[in-house]
């Protein structure tokens, strides 16, 4: 063998060494920090021609190959680059982003030392309406007038829980014992690291609009501050083709083609099969399935055929 | 609390428990066995309604809620079943599947017993071409009578292998070294436990199309004969929701938008802003991305803007 | 190859199967039960049988294969037994649970359904003290007198949460804010499913005298009433060579190597370079490793050679 | 909450940017190189001081620090640093080597590319004997003179199985099938990620005298050469407290009490209980527990009591 290697520098990205450090501020008392990174968009295009070896060098653009990789799922060009936060957030926040297993986690310990003395306060014109289309969302806000009084009972029992706390402190209760009763509200800090791959599919699930309000604040900060900075092609692949994506299921495939044919009937009777459609003669009911391909199609510009015209 | 359990029963499934054992033929010399499964499409809505709790009981039946998770990539209920198969395997092949991490692998080992005296050998009309439009796959075959003198080739190679490692045996050198100039080919056994979500990964990217036909051959195996078997319901939904799918990105949405309401320049407009049509006037040259996009609108019946009609 | 299988029926465990959905109360409304599990003590020492080839079959006798397995870290056979469980923890308990990666867990949901309306209380006999000796411990207990006060303390700020969170349900607030301000004593449900290595590796941790008393007994109960029937000898194995053995650091071997040669000295100097004994003729100081020998040598029945005899 | 931030500046370790890049040569044809790493020793304490809170600052020396979460399992802080390799590793080292799964992979495409042209040869002096004590172990070397012969039959086979590569790529034949009988002795090159943690991990295994000879050598040239520049408190610390320590089981804990106290009959009976020592008047055959106890007691200075003295 003959290959010959030169001697490397880090790869590094100005725009967010710019940002090192400096809490971005989230809710009413969460930050987030990035406190180190590894690699970069040129690093996912170092990585991914390991792969192609020597018989593509230079046939692609980095830009062409980032968005091949995304476009196709090639996801593991992407784990080469690793981030490390900073993060300051609610517990009731946290118990959800814990929940996303491929990460490195050390988080402050309230059993070492006392608990970080802040808890996420709701505003009068913060409390956010049950909705009734989705059983585990938001829509709308109660009027401030209400949310006035929510709020300062809100305060009564957090005041309350953080005397209890001190109190059990002063006794000299163990601080693991003492902490039991606090509000999820209360604060907690850790230094979160991950992946990119794994970074997106956090991110592509909690900024989503189904996301809950708090998590999906966070995210939304993590993508388009931060991420954005760090890979600008990776980013805007991951808008273009996860983010932003369409996904149409066999049978929503065999409907618009049936529809594109001018075949408004076959296109009917496949929506029978599936039975997202009453047979004929049958009135409409509510079917979550049709609901979901009747706002595909509408973003498409394509009308359901089984709505009124 | 008043909550009271029964004593449960294990889940089973009958339509496995058949075929628990018995080898399914793979390749020349390769087989795939069910030894032992954890669950069922039951179990996956069980854990679902975990998640849900009193609340949603009985509302949605059983196949509209897996198909509900599946559609929406809930897929921590389907990491509640596990399955685990006896497998044998080119080691060429065993190199891609090893690559799926979330699995548990007990494979036999060359170092302490004699490697597995048999080989994935090629008939003469099963020499693939390299494929022209695609860097990394095979179409077509080699005229079989061209085979055939590949096919003694190969005889010969595997011959002198083999030949060449009992040498070494006999003389006393170590296994672990021994193996070293095995061919690919030498199959392998396998112990491979996963859970369902893991799975399906590795089937929806090893049924592929575009995955290499060995290991394409061990995928469609165990989804159609294995999987149909244990979790039909799932598998259905699978099918329905995950394999057969199209993803249309964001620049692809919006050219269908443009094209349902007629504005065809806008459709042309937008694909040039993402740089794979070329600007006005100038000719089409090869673009992959362009390529994929008229291939998905072909299949829905709506003819790309930009093409001769 | 002319290799023949037989048929097979599932490896169960009857004494497991006894107890199958039967709840273990833990704290004073939290519980575990076996939903199902797949995999043995036999199934275990098949999977290693794979990976020795026919080389081994009948050479160990299965408990010494399983204790070998064991004593020599060989993990990977134990990853092929799997048992689901469905818990009923204290959220604050949980958060330490769930730092456990390797497992799939489903949680109940109180963005879905409402909180589940109970909350570990602390009876006046049950209040902690800090440890001195160790920041992030407890010991001994506070006096049953105070006791009472604080448990009256806990029953007022639990009262208050549950009503302030009723008040905000009652008025639409939807749950997934309404929750906020729950205490971490607050029971929440999940099912969770691990590998019997990682379950080790959690009882391991959490068994142990250091682990926080709540999730002390959750693992305990995990180890000794469900291990202890499912895989017998494995529950023996790693009594014997993990949860109960002891560590010795190379400067530690060298100490009782030098001891047992009854070369004082050079104990002692050892002890110096590695900076845990003071400089001769200095006065000895807390020194936090010091102690950890001091106690692994008594338990072996060493005198250490550096305290007053 | 008045916290302020500074803005960071990345962590870096200069003696490990001095050899970015750099290939260290292994076996003959093979190579290391490091390309990117984040983190440090420092890195480590600031991540496990997020843990402690505020409660500890400046009470333990960064070194304490490092050495004390090592000796105690306390990894999760050591999961912040990564490393990213370049390495050419033979494929039958490679099998081993990617049996660890915590690490992302990109490996050189024999499907995208011709396969690298470079295979492990052997030279006449290094061809291993099988060992007898250990049934997946060598030991010794065969005589030069035989090894000539053999590594003359070596080239035979390596040149042919190139020849017939050639002449396969040579007639079209697909790049993913012309590869199937390449030996094992085939180099490949991967961009291997992990982070310090299972790196650690890596290394105990590999490192290992029991580890085979080639995989050893990459280990040992990743951890003295790469790791110990990187960060040399936890490689010190790796050293004493998990590379070259001890475990004594619950049994030998027992033992070693019973001979200090001088209870030699204490001391056999409890070797009698756990089966390795046989009953009284009976001979001692072969056991390997009771020789791992042998081989311990002798390395702390402790004579085995069963023995002739």
């Amino acid at each position: 063998m003959t290959q010959s290697f030169e001697k490397l520098d880090r790869t590094s990205v100005p725009e967010l060494d710019n940002i090192l450090g400096i809490p971005f501020n989230v809710l009413d008392d969460g930050f987030i920090r990035v406190i180190d990174y590894m690699g970069s968009d040129a690093a996912i295009v170092q990585a991914a021609r390991v792969s192609y070896g020597k018989g593509t060098k230079k046939i692609r653009e980095d830009e062409g190959l980032i968005r091949y990789l995304i476009r196709h799922h090639h996801t593991s060009p992407l784990e080469m680059c690793e981030i490390k936060l900073h993060v300051r957030v609610p517990m009731d926040c946290w118990r959800q982003w814990i929940r996303h297993r491929t990460a490195s986690v050390n988080e402050y310990s309230t059993r070492y030392s006392l608990a970080i003395d802040a808890v996420q306060k709701t505003k009068p014109n913060e409390w956010r309406l049950q909705a009734t289309s989705n059983r585990q969302g938001s829509e709308g806000y109660l009027e401030v007038e209400k949310g006035r009084s929510f709020s300062a009972r809100e305060d009564e029992l957090l005041n309350l829980a953080r005397i209890v706390y001190s109190e059990r402190i002063d006794a000299g209760i163990a601080r693991e014992q003492a902490r039991k009763d606090l509000p999820l509200s209360t604060y907690t800090e850790a230094y979160w690291k991950t992946d990119l791959h794994n970074l997106l599919h956090f991110l592509a699930l909690r900024m989503e609009q189904h996301a809950q309000l708090e998590i999906r604040t966070y995210a939304t900060i993590i993508g388009c501050e931060i991420v954005s900075k760090w890979c600008p092609l990776v980013w805007k692949a991951f808008n273009d083709y996860q983010f932003s994506r369409m996904e149409l299921s066999k049978q929503e495939i065999a409907i618009i083609a049936h529809l594109q044919s001018g075949d408004i009937e076959g296109a009917k009777n496949t929506a029978r099969e599936y039975g997202f459609l009453p047979a004929k003669g049958e009135s409409l009911k509510y079917n979550l399935e049709r609901e979901e391909i009747e706002q595909k199609l509408k973003t498409l510009g394509i009308r359901p055929p089984w709505l009124p015209s």
